[in-house]
């Protein structure tokens, strides 16, 4: 089956707004092993559109489309479909009720553009938006399209999604192909050319696999896809010798999720002081429901004089060391474990720029790690600009305290 | 000048990646004066990206695509141009130096599979990639299609970049039109529908502005776009005394830079202690550069040991009034404010799910603001999941903050 999906809005040509709206459904599509084989994204043009749902029609036989149906004069999805298909559009009474049933519920009266949410394509279905006033349309045998079928959501990501769940999901189980399973894993550390070599001999010889290599700022993730998911077991298998130490997380899972869970099993806790990492490696852990299990809490002493207040790192260390060194990264470690009575204690401290800092370059990285056997300190020079560093400091400093948790 | 996007690679289709190239190329353009019509994302399929290219080359003056142009058997870009073109791939010399150049300098020899990427489509030219393996082409005029421009670019976006700063965008400006500017306008604690509503009049007096009203999580951005900036002052000017205290910030910034920019140019410095947010408060204020001059840091006091030992909040508060209290967030607030002698300090406790907390329904969140006059606190019911939740409470926080700032 081929299917393709179109993103509709002006502000996906010319915003910073990203289409995540796709991403969603390529991934609900994969649980029915089902994929886009294309995805565009398109303006509030008339002509654009029409002439896009015309080629559409030519080479799809699932077009799921988000955006252009809600009140105002830039929202024509269904009009344009109706005149490419040559058919009316016709009020439909249960939309309407509903419509009128959302404002009446709000103390509200529905502004007359709000009416034409309730016209459909003759020969289509309403999907009920319980979120939202603007309904969907499921076209199933449009005319002159046997076996196609169109799908036409809101562009409001939350009113989209569970459009989808409730109403399109159960329709196309009918249709749906093999559920295929990803087996994805994380690996930290390792550039990607340097994966993609070592793990060139188990890749050819599951050829038989879909892989990706996904390279991120943080960390590198190797995906196999397939419908058996014994074949995904196999490789996983065949991939523990070579990844080693450097497979941080599998699943779902990221080096934060893989912390915690370390920590839990130990029940043992972190707790994290951060300079110029200032609150993202807290917040990295924090936005992993069950943290608090693991994860007491931390400092961002940003400051030398907070360093001071929050944490009692001696003034005369930070003036003779600087605010940048190992030093001070170990005095950090210590002393927010000694604070929260923590196991493990992280400590940042660097230069994210733009400047150069006490004479640190850019990029430069102390992270300390404070535990029951001692304190540990790495140094790091790490490119990019201020979030990049910012960024992948954090990843450092997970993966210093999952390497050491794994080996101790 | 019609402008299309093509962007190349199945994770785009299959995976969590984002195009994100095709954002920044857009704005890149707008720059120019120039826009794209239509964007779109294609798997490594030689018969699907032939036939988008036969379709781009009929309605397009200038087709710019990202991705396919590696060494291994699913980069084949400049194949499938030269196939639908009816030309043959030639060698580039220069291209061939370069490669084995870049190879030398990290003392290694090119795999074979590398060389391939010095082929190029007979008639057209080579950009060369300073920072990675891959050149790029620009064709012009290529066969059967006088006028027309084919940029093929790295998908790698650092070198994507780089090779449209240094070699693409001076080619275009030739053809470019009068550079768009864009006004945008940040309003805070305003939702879409009302925010429509009260600017509509506005809108409608400078019809002849291109809006866009984007709304996210935690703010609305209002965005005009025009050629004349003039055009752009009058109507910043007139929607001042429709918005009010709710307009947050304009131009790049957000509400963050808006209350750093407010406390250093008030020469105030702030310092927060965050609970449910764990550190998200801190980040996106760290996050700006020159942050350290306003901002002191905080604690991320996690649980209730932590935010007694961090803070010195009375552990009998705590057990008297819950963690997840108007008493609490305003405890926090005092405490951070005196612990690093801040002007402000902002406390936020809450429960941002997925389970209730202390009998705090999910999205339950106080936040406490301590300054020069005393301490002010609200509660908030927020929508949405653990991580919705921890965003809307640290906007709500820098509204809070910002609104005080501006009426004191």
């Amino acid at each position: 089956m081929r299917i393709e999906c179109i993103a509709i809005g002006t502000e996906l040509l010319t915003t910073r707004r990203l289409d995540t709206n796709s991403v969603w459904l390529g991934e609900r599509l994969a649980s029915l092993g089902l994929a886009f084989h294309r995805k565009t994204a398109v303006g509030d043009s008339h002509e654009d559109l029409a002439g896009l749902f015309r080629e559409a029609l030519t080479r799809s036989d699932l077009i799921i489309t988000t955006g252009g149906l809600g009140p105002t004069f830039d929202d024509f999805t269904k009009e344009c479909f109706a005149e490419v298909l040559g058919v009316a559009l016709q009020e439909d009474a249960q939309s309407r009720e509903d419509m009128l049933a959302f404002y009446a519920a709000r103390k509200r009266v529905p502004p007359a553009s709000n009416f034409k949410q309730a016209l459909l394509p003759a020969g289509a279905e309403a999907l009920r938006n319980p979120v939202g006033t603007a309904p969907g349309v499921w076209w199933q045998d449009p005319p002159a399209h046997p076996g196609a079928r169109i799908v036409m959501l809101p562009g409001v990501p939350r009113e989209m999604k569970r459009m989808w769940e409730e109403q399109v999901e159960p329709r196309l189980r009918a249709l749906a192909g093999a559920p295929v399973h990803t087996l994805r894993m994380v690996v930290a550390g390792v550039p990607e050319s340097a994966l993609d070599e070592r793990t060139r001999d188990v890749r050819e010889r599951h050829g038989h696999l879909d892989w990706t290599i996904l390279a991120s700022l943080t960390q590198v993730e190797l995906l196999a896809r397939h419908a058996d998911p014994g074949a995904l077991e196999a490789v996983r298998i065949d991939f523990l010798p070579v990844l080693g130490d450097d497979l941080a997380a599998t699943g779902a899972a990221n080096l934060e999720d893989a912390v915690l869970d370390q920590l839990r099993a130990r029940g043992e806790t972190l707790a994290v002081a951060e300079s110029m990492t200032g609150g993202l490696l807290a917040a990295r852990l924090t936005a992993i429901a069950g943290a608090s299990e693991a994860f007491l809490g931390g400092a961002t002493a940003y400051s030398a004089m907070a360093k001071a207040a929050l944490l009692g790192v001696p003034a005369d260390l930070l003036a003779a060391e600087g605010t940048v060194s190992e030093a001070t990264s170990r005095a950090l470690a210590e002393a927010i474990r000694a604070k929260l009575g923590a196991t493990w204690g992280l400590g940042l401290t660097g230069n994210a720029g733009p400047g150069a800092e006490g004479g640190a370059p850019v990029g430069t990285v102390f992270i300390a790690l404070a535990g029951p056997g001692g304190i540990e300190s790495r140094t790091y020079a790490l490119p990019g600009d201020r979030v990049d560093v910012q960024l992948r400091a954090t990843a450092w400093a997970l993966d210093l305290l999952r390497r050491t948790l794994r080996n101790g």
